[in-house]
């Protein structure tokens, strides 16, 4: 579970008179996350989410806090801050920063098919285009000077034969800039379970984005490599091409991917398969004092790194 | 009808790519409002509201766009206009300045029991505590100075009896200084037919406060009395004790009203009475070119304010 700082309901009721969003109805604990504390939040107004962060700082929160402000305000369906009588984001809760936000309708898809990867594709490119006129910068605290750096502290951990795996691609990814891509602000995280799928009476839609704690300023094609490794995958974890062009070429009819990234696509999802084969690696070898025990088996993006490489010459495309 | 300014499927579809809400799926002009332009907007991320508007100005619009946004960020649920690829609320259409805002659920009460009315009084106190942070400001363009302009106006339509009611009402508005009043941003108009109550799973609510356009800043206690001639009235047209308290009971818990507000009750009702009655015998009397025919029958305020003057002495009150 992830409730790791307990809010009371008398505690709570007392601490949204800070707010205008009603009177408190009901509180409960959420088990995913394993961040924050987090609480699914009902007063008379509607439905919210209770964030305690516990280890973002007051420093951090407000690139992510009003991020979800502008791209909500530009129709992105994400969690949306509610200020406070203060006109603030940001509160303070049993000593931890804190905020409510919306509560977005849905559920994360468990099947996935070409339709749920289009409206991915087509949803990422809004969010990046609406991100265009977003102000506030924050380097992507996982990107590639991370990389250099965690590898040694993961490579003792390694057989020989992932250990040359991590070697070559790190060598391999330094040969490119790719700081020359079109860049801006991306999710950087936009697995399925960040994604809530609403069953709306006109229709199946995304109902919300979530998880936005990984935010930050990069090139917009490596968020799309992120998507495509988690949504576009065959159990294997190859490439599915129907589902990978779905996700691609409603991505492109929104914002028209440039030759340079086309040029750049197999680099890129090969980079964005060794991040998360080096986070889960870090978290699995390396876990931080009171990490929750679920970290996630860090073979299988092994895995993908190794297809990845191995298709670089021929990936499905546009 | 109110299209005013019809838009075409594919002309729509055009120019909401200035805006980050997906592609257009259907589109339906509103038959109700007498002021605009208005068509429900589906597109593949959600449900909207366009507005042409026909009479506001570009210099008066920014005052409610950005209330509704800033009244949304707080968690009044009202319509929340949708920046666009540059950042702006309003954009042209047809030569009229236009705005695309949320679509919000439920539909206005038909019968209204005490229920509805706490939590019109609570929502409105929870909008006028919102509204305190609010930092433009514009005056009320129907408050008493115009109650004094349009008197003479009215005045030649009226038989001698209404016509004393109108002179006397005025005299005994002119002795009170409802400057002293706590003011902030009032709605001005919360008549039924602008709140959608929204049956949810988890109960029934006010799905939206809708129709800002008469927004402005103003004495607190004025909105709360303009709520009460509608929500609260019997088919005569007097105050009902139990939907009268339930309102005051339920804002006051919000905000807690204060002695000079308790003591000026009266009178605002009387005055809220008063400026209906003058808007409606105007729109009869005089109406503008092009007008839609459909004005309001003026009577039913005078009859009000008749009742309200009869009773100025005994009020319900908490």
């Amino acid at each position: 579970m992830s409730v790791f700082t307990p809010v009371g309901f008398d505690q709570l009721s007392g601490w949204l008179q800070n707010y205008s969003i009603g009177s408190l109805v009901g509180l409960a604990g959420i088990a995913a996350g394993i961040e924050n504390t987090n609480y699914f939040v009902t007063t008379s107004h509607g439905r919210y989410v209770l964030t305690l962060f516990e280890k973002l700082t007051r420093a951090d929160l407000p690139f992510y806090m009003h991020l979800m402000a502008h791209l909500s305000r530009h129709g992105i369906p994400c969690p949306s801050p509610i200020a406070d009588r203060d006109n603030e984001y940001l509160g303070t809760l049993n000593g931890k920063p804190a905020a409510i936000v919306t509560r977005l309708p849905g559920a994360s898809a468990v099947a996935v098919s070409a339709e749920e990867c289009a409206a991915v594709g087509e949803m990422m490119a809004a969010m990046h285009v609406a991100g265009l006129s977003y102000g506030r910068r924050l380097e992507n605290t996982r990107g590639q000077r991370w990389w250099r750096e965690t590898a040694p502290r993961v490579a003792p951990f390694l057989g020989s034969e992932d250990h040359e795996l991590l070697r070559e691609e790190l060598r391999f990814q330094a040969l490119y800039h790719l700081a020359d891509l079109p860049r801006g602000v991306i999710h950087a995280d936009l697995f399925r379970d960040n994604v809530l799928f609403d069953d709306a009476d006109d229709g199946r839609r995304i109902g919300g984005v979530i998880d936005f704690y990984f935010a930050c300023n990069d090139a917009l094609l490596f968020d799309v490599a992120v998507a495509a490794n988690d949504w576009c995958i065959t159990a294997a974890g190859e490439l599915d091409a129907v589902r990978t062009q779905a996700l691609l070429r409603a991505y492109h009819a929104v914002r028209p991917l440039t030759p340079l990234e086309r040029g750049a696509w197999p680099v890129t999802l090969r980079g964005a398969s060794l991040r998360f084969w080096l986070s889960r690696l870090q978290d699995h070898h390396m876990p931080r004092p009171g990490q929750l025990t679920h970290a996630k088996d860090p073979d299988a993006f092994r895995d993908i790194l190794k297809l990845r490489v191995a298709a670089a010459s021929h990936q499905p495309w546009l």
